[in-house]
């Protein structure tokens, strides 16, 4: 059975806020249609990306889009596009958009809800008569989890000219199809990567929607997070390495213990990011303990470390102070401690511009807003690197993302919607 | 190529007491032939029982013991024993020995050394022509390590009537062969255990020699270790429930974080032991993270604690200390934690008449001594629930053991073997 339900979703209606052009019915109706593509035995989603799953859900959309009259094409990776061709079609375009992808076991609203909110507000705005100079153009993304071949956030990197054809041979999934090939499978041009790139003076900026995957939104009763950056991750690998001895026959004093060691280790990272900034996180989600045997003193650890800020060089302090106490910790303890550098991705900054628009569209419709960093990566991410990009977050009920129990009300889809729609349609008409 | 090497001991040769009736070359030459059964591609051991190899290393044993005299029988489940007929052998025997088995990939002096260290200190009193009052029984244990069929000490657990033949069917190599199987395959009689069961009444007392397996006599540069108890483990799992959260998107205060409230844990437990025995440890070798990945903070992260003393109340305050702290780093980080109790094996308090016979002979042998606990289990944590028994543990290099490396020097063997002498003589000259 689908955690999803579209009752669920429609016991809100009358809380919905009302605008012409978005209907509520048509968010749960649509959400639902693709809530039903690759429901898993747990009640949640996998739709991983070059596959059925993920075919069908394009069919859908690309249905939608063409039903409220967008121009439609596909790049030859599989990026789908739909565009609302402006009073002045030579002008850059505005371009907003998510993905259709999800993890294994996901939830109904992570991307989902991006694709749709951008396609309801051009709908809206299509219904409200509104004529934008801009061309705006919706885009689906292709792979942004990254579940399947472990490359995420892959269509709209694609898309900006940083994949080449000969590197889709060096991803593969767990059954070894490579990338390369599961493009050619679905009848995509994976030689022809680079036919499908974009120039970033041809885009004037990017917008997406996304439901919040935190609890800030929700605890502190806000309608709509207005992102200041995107906190990129940073990621290293802490190996403390001590003696394996008998967990019997050593005395406390004469161990040379590396979960111990690592414990001490974990609990500073836990401290040290407000020192540094208000909006850093330094977290350890993943450590081994080897051998990993009850009755024996653990002579290797590994910790690692995930520090994320919107400022890069808060962030990359942090780093250093974290290595820095790894060093102290171990050397105390008579360890050694390795450290290696994993991916290390520098954080988008959202121009104040794009952020004033969306807390003033927030405004005019009396929704509540809520500053605040994006800690995940998104397509966003990607597009913030060329273009001004920004982000309109959504409340995540309970934090839960990646999960079948994802959750956003359908008052905040439409409340999504609704800025969605006024930020395109201002920057649609921007010099 | 086997890490132990013949060459080796035989460096240090010179460096032997002289001592009538023990011959170093001897002690160098059994241990060499022993350890050359089983040898692994790592240069270590593996004689699992009911194998050919514990078959082979048995039979060289046994002619040891008839070569020396000895009156050996079997028992109906692979028990080796050779006595040496006492002056009044109506009264209780004078039980030695250890095991043959050993771990896999294991070394040439774990049980082993033990098993001959009683052979030629009985050796030893035959040559010196003394006569001992009490029959004194050389005992070769099947089983001890457990690494076969997860069910250690199993030998001596028999011997004292723990162990039905009904519960023989419980147990499973790896390849499911039980426990009576394998024994059946050997030639055993499974179905008569209890008739090798011996009554505590006819045991006078029992001393075994071990390797300390950790590195308090090297560091201290002692001979002789008189083990003044045997500390039992006590297991104790705690698992900390907290949410399953985004890295990027969760502000520190805003966790539930499991690893952190086990980091805090592991550091108290640490520091706990000394504040309740100067002999107690507690250790935490094994811990799991889930779902242990990199960018999501772990709602769940399971910690277990081996805690041993050979005061049990004194282990058994330290645990429930260790518990008290799990449940107040839990309440205050807002979490869960679950307790569960594993293992629970009461610690083997040695005799102080034992410990001052042990510290007696080797004082007139000029050697140094430490009275220390043994945190390891051995058979003589079994005999000694039923008769007065003791260890003697000699230096084992780098503390390294259930390993390759597992080195005891020539002196350091033939010390061990001159103390047992000595000890076993003085209890069976007891009244």
């Amino acid at each position: 059975m689908n955690v999803f339900s579209k009752e669920r979703l429609l016991k809100d209606v009358m809380q919905c806020s009302k605008i012409e052009g978005i209907d509520p019915l048509d968010v749960a109706e649509r959400l639902s249609k693709m809530a039903a593509i690759g429901v898993t035995p747990e009640g949640g989603i996998t739709r991983y990306p070059y596959t059925k799953e993920e075919r069908e859900v394009k069919e859908v959309f690309r249905g939608w889009m063409e039903s409220i009259g967008l121009e439609v094409h596909v790049d030859p990776i599989g990026n789908l596009f739909g565009r609302l061709i402006g009073e002045n079609p030579e002008l850059p375009v505005v371009m907003t958009g998510s993905h259709l992808d999800t993890v294994p076991n996901g939830g109904a609203f992570d991307g989902a809800l991006g694709c749709l909110s951008s396609l309801m507000a051009i709908e809206a705005i299509i219904k409200q008569g509104l004529k934008p100079q801009r061309t705006i153009e919706l885009a689906v993304f292709v792979d942004e989890e990254g579940a399947r071949f472990k490359n995420g956030i892959f269509g709209s990197r694609a898309m900006m000219g940083e994949v080449t054809a000969e590197q889709l041979k060096n991803f593969s999934d767990a059954d070894g199809i490579t990338l390369e090939e599961a493009m050619k499978e679905q009848g995509y041009l994976p030689g022809q990567i680079l036919l499908g790139k974009r120039r970033a003076e041809d885009i004037f900026a990017f917008l997406e929607l996304h439901i919040e995957q935190g609890k800030i939104l929700e605890n502190e009763e806000k309608n709509i997070g207005i992102v200041n950056g995107i906190a990129g991750p940073s990621w290293r690998t802490f190996t403390f390495l001590g003696n394996t001895d008998h967990a019997g026959n050593t005395p406390m004093h004469m161990r040379k213990d590396t979960v111990t060691a690592a414990a001490e280790f974990i609990l500073g990272v836990e401290k040290l990011p407000r020192t540094f900034s208000p909006t850093a996180v330094a977290t350890v989600g993943r450590m081994n303990v080897f051998p990993n045997g009850t009755n024996i003193i653990a002579g290797k650890t590994e910790v690692v470390v995930d520090a994320r800020d919107i400022h890069v060089d808060k962030r990359d302090e942090l780093l250093e102070a974290i290595t820095q106490l790894a060093h102290e910790i171990a050397q105390a303890r008579e360890l050694e401690v390795k450290v290696e550098s994993g991916i290390s991705i520098p954080p988008v900054m959202v121009p104040d511009s794009i952020q004033s628009m969306i807390a003033r569209a927030a405004e005019r419709h009396g929704l509540s807003t809520r500053t605040l960093p994006s800690g995940a990566g998104h397509d966003a991410m990607i597009l913030g690197k060329y273009v001004p990009s920004g982000m309109i977050f959504v409340p995540s009920h309970k934090g839960k993302s990646h999960s079948p129990e994802e959750w956003t009300s359908l008052p905040d889809c439409v409340n999504g919607i609704v800025v969605m729609k006024e930020v395109l349609f201002e920057l649609a008409n921007q010099n």
